[in-house]
């Protein structure tokens, strides 16, 4: 059966491996223009801080600032938000909060020592960040629960300042955003963005003191100043659109799964939905699906381009064959809609986030399950890590070598550092060496 | 006391800080020139594979290699060299390897999950990864225990394929190197170096295979290609001049504080070494045992402009004003030489590595202490860690929602969803919330 609306691939097919490619190819531009106006900006705000600040964001945002005292948001707002939004919204988010607190409280790193036979002692110690910047972007990307997921994971690694920049186009902020950043604990606002926010962030200004660490999406300048001050700072990745891989062995609903799908296409035009599953006759029945409940959606123009352009129905042989394609593709969400899903994790290698069974819907763990929304994109799975509670602590080693141990060490260590020609390396360890 | 071997500074003055970021300024050159080549040679290899890296190799290492085959080390080319080399250096690498090796496995993260009242799962799984690219120096920079330290934590963390990539430059080879490939268990080794070698393990070739995570050091075109190839693969920090940082209350032999600075001066001039101490009289007897002890050195050229361009001597008030400077400076390598330096630990908030007791050299943690000798510099322990285990495995969160925990989580993520906008996410969970 040809539809349409999402292509079809067999993965027993002879150029299966090639189709895969070509579905899963994606680059992000590095446009060069962005990267000049972008390079220029940061070059300002370094050399001039607020004044540039307050000059680019009247310009961008179409403002009319003359002091930085302007963009630099009371607490009282944030909790004069959280009053005024409408109660159901308001324990959404305290409820989604409290899972998300949950959850990330088990992420928390412990220092560790041990001490060896001759006194010697060693260990890391584990600190958080001081520091941490969080974008959030303006206008109708501006979502309350990256909020949550941004802020809570650091407030809980125990980071003493958090600063939320949001950016107010025209003067206007979205209150559930204000209300998000109330509950997460968000020590300070400042209510610019783009380029000038990020530079902000990463230098420092007379107004905002300079971060160690800048999280949270943005768009292509706010991508291009993140990469430019990394190095300076320490950044969270820089992410590609959104997909996400369900496999299922035909027995859940079918409209669950379309509906799972296409909450990842209505995101934007190049969100990847794909579905995996040995059923020939149900990745019909969700092609129906797909195209009954897409004329449902008030974001049917952009779901229905990304299903078309970048979704795909696989069929596979079975599903120990869907792993191995999912394994290979890395997705950063992960359904597996069968029974008994758990027998499957330790064959699951690369993946952002697992959602197992049928009724774990990707869009719970979006919001409100617990686990962190934002997560490794484009197979970058294969090497990264959901955001988490150890993206905002770090590690110092510990070493205390007792008089015996430094005897011992500082022989190997002489050995070592004479074959690499460091002769002060080698003498500073002699001199912790007994004499014969 | 004036002296030119050393300036010296104190921590009282008024012009203190101002002093202290003069002292501290460095920043890494970004080189259009070295950019727009190593831009190139990553286009060139990404589109001819091995023809590119031959012909590349050729060029840069003066080599005459006419086959892929040939830039491939067999193993037997490992064992050979380790069977070579003297025996107190193959019993000190082996003693380094296994205080290493030790000392890392305290580092593996185990997975994690916990069940809620409702039967919902919730956990972390983590998963080494796959593949992963060791840089290692030619020439005089091949640091055999570099080999160590790089490769020893991923093959601690499970990764499959530990590739090395070391250049030939006229065909020679650092036996010292290879036998420490040998040891740490590196699985395959390419005899390329440059860009071209980056470009290699982060695209793959038809000889190497293409890497998750490519780490180690290397020259101004190597840090460039790292730089640019970041996001295809994962990198580990782009790694500025080293550093020491010692804190001495004044009672340790001035010849062991003097060589442990010199230690740090004598790898390049642009290393930087500082003293910290409450006692005047021991800061003049460093400064004349770092004269006396420079000219007894091989490499007192470079060691004595690291000391006079970028070194000081500071007199503090306190061990406690010791600290707060160390925390504002966050040094890659801190020495607390003092009596029970143990109490001190809760006051340091950031260093890449803590050296503790008058015993304990860098010297000793450079090789066989047995944490990582791969840190973040240039201040950069704000928000950095050793290198370790956690750098070469990866989470992915798992989420299983039992039908009542999906009723009830499905209920705040409609709620949420449609704050957001996002229809099509509200419906993937309404669908999962038991009717009423």
């Amino acid at each position: 059966m040809m539809s349409k609306t999402i292509r079809r691939l067999d993965a027993s097919s002879r150029d299966f491996s090639t189709q895969l490619d070509a579905l899963l190819a994606w680059e992000s531009v590095a446009d060069s223009a962005v990267e000049a106006t972008v390079a220029e900006i940061l070059q300002q705000v370094r050399a001039r801080g607020d004044a540039a600040v307050i000059e680019y964001t009247n310009r961008f945002d179409r403002r009319q600032l003359t002091t930085a005292r302007e963009f630099c948001l009371d607490k009282s707002a944030l909790t004069a938000a959280l009053e005024r939004i409408p109660a159901e919204s308001r324990q959404a988010l305290q409820s989604a909060a409290d899972r998300v607190r949950s959850y990330h409280e088990h992420q928390l790193q412990a220092s560790w020592q041990y001490q060896e036979e001759d006194g010697t002692v060693l260990g890391q110690q584990i600190s958080p960040m001081e520091r941490v910047g969080i974008y959030v972007p303006g206008g109708k990307a501006s979502y309350p629960s990256s909020v949550l997921m941004n802020a809570i994971p650091a407030k809980v690694a125990g980071v003493d300042c958090v600063s939320m920049v949001v950016p107010a186009p025209d003067d206007q902020l979205n209150d559930l955003v204000l209300a998000a950043a109330a509950i997460a604990g968000v020590d300070e606002v400042f209510t610019i963005g783009g380029a000038q926010a990020v530079a902000a962030l990463a230098y420092g200004s007379e107004s905002i003191g300079r971060v160690d660490k800048i999280v949270g999406p943005g768009n292509i300048f706010v991508a291009a100043a993140k990469r430019a001050v990394f190095g300076q700072v320490a950044i969270d990745m820089i992410a590609g659109p959104s997909e996400i891989l369900v496999i299922c062995d035909g027995k859940t609903d079918p409209d669950w799964i379309a509906m799972d799908l296409l909450s990842q296409a209505e995101h934007d035009e190049q969100a990847q939905s794909i579905l995996l599953s040995p059923n020939a006759a149900f990745l019909d029945a969700v092609a129906v699906s797909l195209e009954k409940l897409l004329a449902e959606l008030p974001r049917r123009e952009i779901a229905a381009q990304s299903i078309r352009e970048r979704g795909a129905l696989i069929q596979v042989s079975d599903i120990a064959q869907a792993i191995e394609v999912s394994n290979r593709i890395a997705p950063e969400h992960l359904e597996v809609s069968v029974d008994a899903p758990e027998q499957y994790l330790p064959q699951i290698r690369h993946a952002g986030a697992i959602f197992l069974g049928r009724h774990t819907a990707e869009a719970l763990g979006d919001y409100c399950a617990g686990p962190n929304h934002v997560l490794p994109t484009s197979g970058t799975a294969r090497f990264s890590s959901p955001l988490g509670v150890y993206d905002f602590q770090k590690r110092s080693s510990i070493i205390f070598c007792s008089p015996e141990g430094a005897d011992k060490l500082g022989r190997i260590a002489s050995t070592l550092a004479r074959g690499e020609g460091l002769d002060a390396h080698a003498r500073s360890a002699e001199y912790r060496v007994a004499e014969d």
